[in-house]
């Protein structure tokens, strides 16, 4: 199959089950959301080091959000409840509220439990925090130094799917490069989904375990390493590819995730130079969810 | 004392020791750079509850960096050794190694120890990475799927200074949020220190303890909150002070701390509506360092 | 009547036809089609002084846009199609076709008549051009040093309405200024306007004439200038208002400037500070259009 | 000659004598200098159909400019004096005495002649603006509505050099372009230069008039358009290459220009896929500066 002249192998990205939750950081300009919006989910690519899996899904104008100002929606996810609960406490509670002029709501559709973020950072108000009511949400306002910041008593979480993928595979580096940054961008309008690593994209690929060090959980995937296609016998990197860049998608539904890896295959398949688009997976036995490439389309 | 006609209120910030960090991660391009860059920093406000302490120092042109790229120096800070040594394996190996085109170099002059964070996170190449030699330093090439990734084999630590502060109040919040955003624009040219909180900026104060919740650790600073300057009894905010942010230093000497303090009140002082510069401190007892601000001048 | 508790005096804006042009501006990705439509709307407040009044109108995603990349809609307006026709062949000639893998397109809705900006571009391609049809579109593809650039051979133009306006009267000019960066946060969802002035914001407003400079066609409104009211007898500064930005709004149609003034006013008036939100007008006989700002609501 | 493994061509870069203004836009914050140095400097890329060559210069931190505040360079230039008068008289008064909080001074070393852009906007004051004297320097405060406008009397102009250059010639579009901005990101450290175009890449090549169109005083060179590599007889389009970028640098001396187009090779040739490093010129006898590209080293 080909998309904009580009072959779509035929295989399948290998996703996993982790919990997600979604809340929406507002503030007095689009600005200063962005602000504690990154900050808050910074240190967030994947769970194999980081403390949570995290990043911004998409923008909200300041008419459709609950207190009628700009906001930005961001994921954070863990395979971990508890986990979970411990990353938003602490990424609200120390890169939210500790922010400028901003408010944090719960955003997620058919959330499965919730978790009293909310209700246990209003204890930070010393007695002097309030309970109120925004458009039907239990809402604490908790004074802080430079006014009060209001946080929804609940977070939503749910059952969502994490490491929905793609491979960019392109004659040069730069060009899966672009590639890469043109399915991002494609991607961001996609609602429900994040790419957690930096910028979107991901650089390095990894096997599980190692053949030479055997303390090794993981390591790299020598036969998808551009720069040693000519040094392992069984390379996976045709001989006229010589740039690989990964797209890796969490999503609240499975749903999400595949209509952001169509849209960025779109994407990526439009820039000159694109040769090839795969997927990641382990044979198929690791993940809960297999999502064939060839039948985005 | 008045410095651009703005009252210097006769006191200290109090600081705190902490191990410091500073490493410059270069890309192909600056844009590249500063993604990883600030995914690496991000959930670093404050150890309170952050993992460490984390931001970017400084941009650094193509022609001083030993890759002849465009590079941002990071510091990554953390009162024990042993947590600053796995936030940098996990920093440097999760967002940096991860993301496009990078390369990790240390940073920190006057270094009074090494970690090995590039000697750990080679393994990773599972036997075809190599020891190079550039610029006299130590670096590992490791190939990942869309190149190699260089990362030097030590990064150094010393240390610093953490908590560096000053409180910008002003007549509204407005303007004590401008004051605060020129300060940090101001602070970016002094090398050797970050402002960890999100865009620089501190919205909230905390107290040790809390009156009402014994089971807190801390909990906001009632006397500094402005919405509750005609609730509570002994408000320390002025009649006149409606708007109150802090900026946060963290350095890696006191004296580059001290420099950045100095640039960012003559800096916040110069916007219309700021009354009042003071500092935060816990009577002294707490932290090492006692920063007079009226010494500053 | 008041909005967010903020008084909504009972006046209008006064505003005036003009000629608007509508262009996509594609690109490989979003941040190059940004660079294009940045360059190719600069040096365009206000046609008093400037060639044109032009802006960024919004973003259109990648799979909304004729050739499945991301882009911006730019809108190029003047009060003569001569001069429109000018400076569309050169802002579109001299910013779009020499940026980095651009292209443009008509974006118009009910254009009353076509100029043909592409058929004369066409002509830099010296016989190497191409006619092509893209979405039944006539489109033009001239080969430049970098590639291909594509340009759509006739651009719409129709009667628009220009300096749709409102005032934002603030305790401080901090508070004025946030809450005018909010008003252009929000009207940034409105589609069909932009807001020419830098970053959507006016400082200075002006008066027909000079009354000490009979030279001068217009000079500062003494009036409405915040460090004059207690110079000039019939200051129209409140006692407590010590900050006022003007935003000013030019659109495809009248409801689209309407609507563009009722979002912006709505958002402007969250922001802590905003006292009064008035409108600019010339006693209702220069302009074509009288809007009413309490029919807005 | 080879840079970093790149052929540098042994040619010249052809550039012209040129008018040059060089201005200090400042503001309450660093982003709001940058909106009035961008919308000050846009639609600016070549006075072939631009009416001024104008871009942003470099960050001058707060403690080094004039009133303590934030500020950005910018260039604008013409070949006419009388022209860059006019241009000054309108970028200043349109784009940046409208814009939120700047102030606007002087910043050319060496100048031949000053220009009364200052001393002409202050009638805008209507008689309520005042000299001022600062640094040293006569500046004018006009009342506008937001607050006062400060305007250095007069602004120097000086003999400079216009479209220094040079090509990036790569295996593909993508590494070209990423090449280009490496260039671009090298370049903004070097002084006294700006890049006029959008981002300060070229994606279009032209020639004097044209085979077939007799009317056209410029037409595109068709011997270095990668994609009539195979169309045209006489392409200079080497086999391998499939992209193509150039970078024209204006300064306000031939040093400045070298200084730049130096570190902008050193920087492109970084780039993986960069092949070939060659300028532009027009056989030497149209403009007054031959700068060779293998003296540069």
């Amino acid at each position: 199959m080909e998309i904009n002249g580009v072959e779509i192998e035929d295989t399948f990205a290998e996703a996993f089950g982790i919990q997600v939750s979604r809340i929406l950081v507002t503030a007095a300009t689009k600005k200063l959301a962005k602000i504690a919006a990154t900050e808050a989910t910074g240190y967030g690519t994947s769970v194999i080091g980081c403390p949570a899996e995290a990043g911004i899904d998409c923008y909200v104008p300041p008419e459709e959000t609950p207190d009628g100002r700009p906001g930005y929606i961001i994921m954070i996810c863990n395979m971990s409840k508890k986990k979970l609960d411990h990353e938003l406490l602490e990424r609200v509670g120390m890169c939210v509220l500790t922010a400028a002029t901003t408010a944090a709501f719960d955003a997620l559709d058919d959330a499965e439990e919730k978790l009293k973020i909310g209700f246990k950072l209003k204890f930070f108000g010393d007695g002097f925090e309030k309970e109120l009511n925004i458009d039907g949400r239990t809402v604490y306002s908790i004074p802080i130094m430079s006014g009060d910041f209001l946080v929804e008593g609940e977070l939503g979480i749910k059952s969502g799917v994490a490491g929905g993928n793609f491979l960019v595979m392109s004659e040069s580096q730069s060009s899966a490069l672009i590639a890469a940054e043109a399915a991002i961008d494609a991607i961001k309008s996609v609602p429900n989904v994040i790419t957690p690593f930096p910028g979107g994209v991901v650089a390095s690929g990894s096997k599980v375990g190692s053949n030479k060090y055997k303390f090794l959980g993981a390591s790299t995937n020598e036969k998808m390493c551009v720069t040693l296609k000519d040094v392992v016998e069984d390379s996976e990197i045709p001989a006229d590819v010589n740039g690989v860049y990964e797209i890796v998608i969490d999503g609240a539904t499975e749903e999400a995730v595949k209509e952001a890896m169509k849209i960025g295959i779109e994407a990526a398949t439009k820039v000159p130079g694109v040769l090839k688009i795969r997927a990641v997976n382990f044979g198929g036995n690791l993940g809960a969810y297999k999502i064939n490439l060839q039948d985005l389309f």
